[in-house]
């Protein structure tokens, strides 16, 4: 029996093109198929555990679809379970769930939409197992989460990679020079090889492939006896020197500096400066992976996300994520999503046909 | 036992962006990764029958990748089974694909790869029958072959028609217009939906749901009553009226007017400057979706289809084509790929997910 | 003595990118520079006349700059010297400008600001004569206006009617065509001339050169001959024959068609396709034109308009409008303004350099 | 009387957006209008030096307008007068003009086009006053040239500058931070000034306004106090802090390491994170700025400095570079571009008009 009469939208996490996407097609949605009255809390869990939220109408998401970000804003480091409160100068880290789900009960609201990644899932369901009606919809821009095929705002960042190959191209080309770009990418090379694949790159490096300085060198030779005195390297920010050991992934991975710059880019860049006989540049292309205006793909699947997340907030099955299977969007339980990440298959064909159109990984 | 030691590949019907990403794939996997000659007919079947081509290096494909349309050039209409002559001031239709094969086999190819659409498939399947190895490549800016899930080109086409209604967007909001625009799509509304979702189109006319007039205007003054004193229209060129029995569209189909501009489009925008209080517009996209830098979607699954191509050329199984299949890369038997047209499922969840975010298709 | 203490704003004619951006920076400058309140006239002389508007605070101003369109909305045919009135069934046009100015004074609007083209303009100028203190902001996207070097609008309309060329020019050489762009223009042709020039266009057909078919059939063949098996027409839509007398041009105007598509491209492209032997195809630019989000010349352009409209409606001179002389920004009377249309001069530098490049403008 | 018959082209310095334009521009001026026969040397002095050319044909830039880039390649670092030759293991710099020239009057050069910034029009006075005659084309994306308005390549740098605002700016709403985009401009702050301007930034720090925190921190506040809980930043690579003395941008200017990233960007961006209770997040844009299709009003610009380079190449006066003056172009002797930068006027109309808008100059 339907009793769902309200339901709450989050976003948690990074920032990615899309979400706004959702957000609109969820209200619609909710609205005019099923008469629910809809609410968004405000940047994430952050807004839950602090009861910030706004009311959602139709007008509040008009010509939203073509924005980048966030109407209702988001946080990255608001978890119910582990909310970091000062104390005696210290910060320690409490269980402010029951909190938040006071907040959701005041507010009478049957279920909570959580549109994020990897953590914001794993908060879910969390929230689910206490007893919470929730629905995932899984947003990463690196495009590693297991439960779908692809994530939307991938195809917005390998845009904004590829266009970024694109200009690097003519400058390496005049000037004979190796060009590095570090792309985003921790645990997955979908970034990385997507756009090297698009953006006609030489060489791509990826965690999922430890490189090979020496390979690196060769393929780099090997093109300047063809008369190509330049080369373009993608690298993943998580890719790893085979005899690296994840050392520099790590290191970035715990870093809080605020500032820092090119990790492994930097590294790849000033290590070729000195293996090869040709002037090396690097560019760090960060945030701006994360921002602007949808493609055309990534409206549409966000679009799609949205009404089956307010089609399965209104009947069911709660506790379930939307993904993307082939053709088809389909619903599957959160824990499913988040059991493990989705990597690039090595010896898959992506890397082969990659390969064939002569893409060396560094091995 | 393979015996290949020379390929030709050609490039037939309407220009589609992608299409040197597939020449290129094709040359760099059979040269380096099966020890191929390459040689590329010029002008789609028009080279094959007149013995016009190259030979291509790899150096011939340097740079090409984010290039519109084919270094090879194509051509329309020029069937070797059908091929037209002009005799004693007339115009005949000759069979000529004896000549085609004897250019082949005087080249030394030993498998030929067609790059085409619907007819040019159909040609190769029919070369096929009379013993030529053939491989084909689907290529199609509409995305109605039934034998693979998507085109390269499609994601190009849309993107372009989105562009074009973010545009029409702020215009039509600011002067209270309806806004049309027509875009391809003469047998499979695949464009329209897709760049309607994209572009937040309030309608979609494609062929295979046949709209009524009365519940557009319905859903313009839905809109007016909610104060938006704007629409936004798409509508396919094959798209036709619950009355109208494809009487336009056989117009259109039927017309050998070098200079004719918007049929439906033109049409819709006439009756409805009558039936609704608004200013109407209409803009027809034309060529502008065939061309232009392939989007990285189409870079990526055109370098797919041309490294599979190659790999089946060189060992078989001859007579198939390339196609993709949810994640993979696969090959079908031509045949396959010809036998219908895919069209948009008036009831399946691509045209509920539209009407769910607020889109008429007019019924 | 500078008693200013209210604005208001209109924006008049047609859509031009760079709308938003004028009236961002005049209620910015208005409220933090000149502490003045300011006010929106909704929809163009429409809403002075009928007292529609709106107050505008910084805050509706806000994230305005990128986007098409004008938040005020526009209208093209209001008046209100000359404003269309139902009569027994008949439309009569009657004078309400001194209802328009009593609304003015019931609102105690110190100074209106004008933001439109020649037509709106003119509006200010009797305005103005009736003793309303008016600022005028010139606004085409046809880059006419004799008062000022550019007008904003026009770099968005040249880079969008550029990057159409550049998706021609691929479609155009792989299937050997006659490519013919018409874009907006109808008594200058700058957006011609800059977007053919931009975009390598071959032929550049303008209203102020009468251009003769012979001549340009002369220069697809002397391509020909070259082995160019393509050409590239970019059209003003109020480009004339030699013989023509302007009748092409003339009967547009008189059009009240809603949905004419292409007038003198159409009749280009036609007469060519009959002859030179080359297939020919004509894509008419339309709206496209007027949309979009503003280039980032646009944005600074329209900015510094508005910053000095502002400055000016605060203390003077009245009656003048602003202007880019150079690199400055300036004012004019805005009777300057309107006396003569800018047009190209056929021997100027730019006509010369278009020529050199080995572009024919059909003479 | 005017005997020159050969000449030769080249490009020196950094990759800039329109390099492509000028050369087509040159060549087929060159061969049409005046019947000269033109030469390229390759990669910029080092291909004079060393006797490295190609004959140019107008086949050789045909399609080249719309690609970034040089065809004829290019070097930073080397200078004929003072080229780094290792002798004994070290590396000393040896006047080698004379070879160069030698190079010259052998391949019978009768006029060399030099197209560079600041450091190649150095060099083309120095040959000039040893009796080449030369003629100068300005090229620097940074606009700090003083004998002409613009140069080309300046444009598309900031809108791809522009084009990464207007993409941080939504994530830097949606995760309330602040965001910090370094750019180009060692010397001018143009780059900065007009991307700022045109994507909305919040704070520009250029090299012509020394900057403090405490501004920048006061300008961030009053946005918060406002609702903004986020700023846009944009910082030129040469801005310097009230207190600072060029320390930075002097470090910068003198560093070798090849993959520098961020300098004063870094700086600001650590020293608010300290101080504002934001998030914040630095970009370096780096690289880029100088690559990528040409905007059209660089491809305009490009082709007309072109065009008139040729003329005054066939006829004199040589020892000129051509200028973009108002609406004209002109040439000027190269001793006058080269005597002086042009840096923003820190009281002009530009930086008012900024400051109107609500930008901030950290001062």
């Amino acid at each position: 029996m339907n009793s769902i009469k309200r339901i709450a939208v989050l976003t948690g996490g990074g920032d990615a093109p899309g979400l706004n996407g959702v957000i609109r097609a969820i209200v619609k949605t909710a609205i005019s198929r099923h008469q629910l009255e809809v609410y968004g809390f405000l940047d994430g869990f952050y807004g839950l555990i602090t009861n910030k939220y706004i009311k959602l109408e139709k007008s509040n998401v008009s010509g939203i679809l073509q924005r980048g970000g966030t109407i209702l804003g988001t946080s990255n480091r608001d978890n119910p379970f582990r909310f970091p409160v000062k104390k005696n100068g210290e910060t320690i880290y409490c269980d402010v769930s029951d909190d938040a789900i006071k907040n959701l009960e005041n507010l009478n609201i049957d279920v909570l939409v959580i549109i994020g990644g990897d953590g914001s899932l794993n908060i879910a369901h969390e929230l689910s197992q206490k007893g919470v009606k929730v629905i995932g919809v899984p947003k990463t821009i690196d495009n590693d989460l297991s439960a779908t095929d692809v994530t939307f705002g991938f195809d917005t960042a390998v845009t904004t990679a590829t266009e970024a190959l694109d200009k690097l191209h003519t400058t390496a080309e005049s000037h004979h020079r190796v060009m590095v770009l570090e792309v985003m990418g921790r645990y997955g090379g979908w970034i990385a090889l997507y756009s090297g694949l698009a953006g006609g790159a030489d060489v791509i490096l990826i965690p999922e492939i430890a490189f090979d300085y020496t390979k690196i060198k060769e393929k780099i030779e090997a093109r300047m006896a063809e008369g190509k005195l330049f080369s373009i390297i993608v690298v993943a920010e998580g890719a790893v020197e085979k005899e690296g050991q994840m050392v520099v992934a790590k290191m970035i991975e715990e870093s809080t500096d605020p500032v820092r710059l090119g990790g492994i880019g930097q590294v790849v860049t000033e290590r070729l400066a000195k293996l090869v006989g040709l002037e090396t540049r690097v560019t760090v292309l960060g945030h701006l992976q994360r921002g602007g205006s949808p493609t055309a793909t990534d409206r549409i699947l966000s679009s799609r996300f949205g009404v089956m997340a307010a089609n399965i907030a209104a009947k069911g099955p709660w506790g379930h994520m939307v993904a993307l299977n082939g053709k088809d969007i389909i619903n599957v339980p959160i824990v499913e999503g988040i059991k493990e990440l989705k990597t690039v298959n090595p010896n898959g064909e992506l890397v082969e046909a990659a390969k064939s159109v002569g893409i060396s990984f560094g091995i």
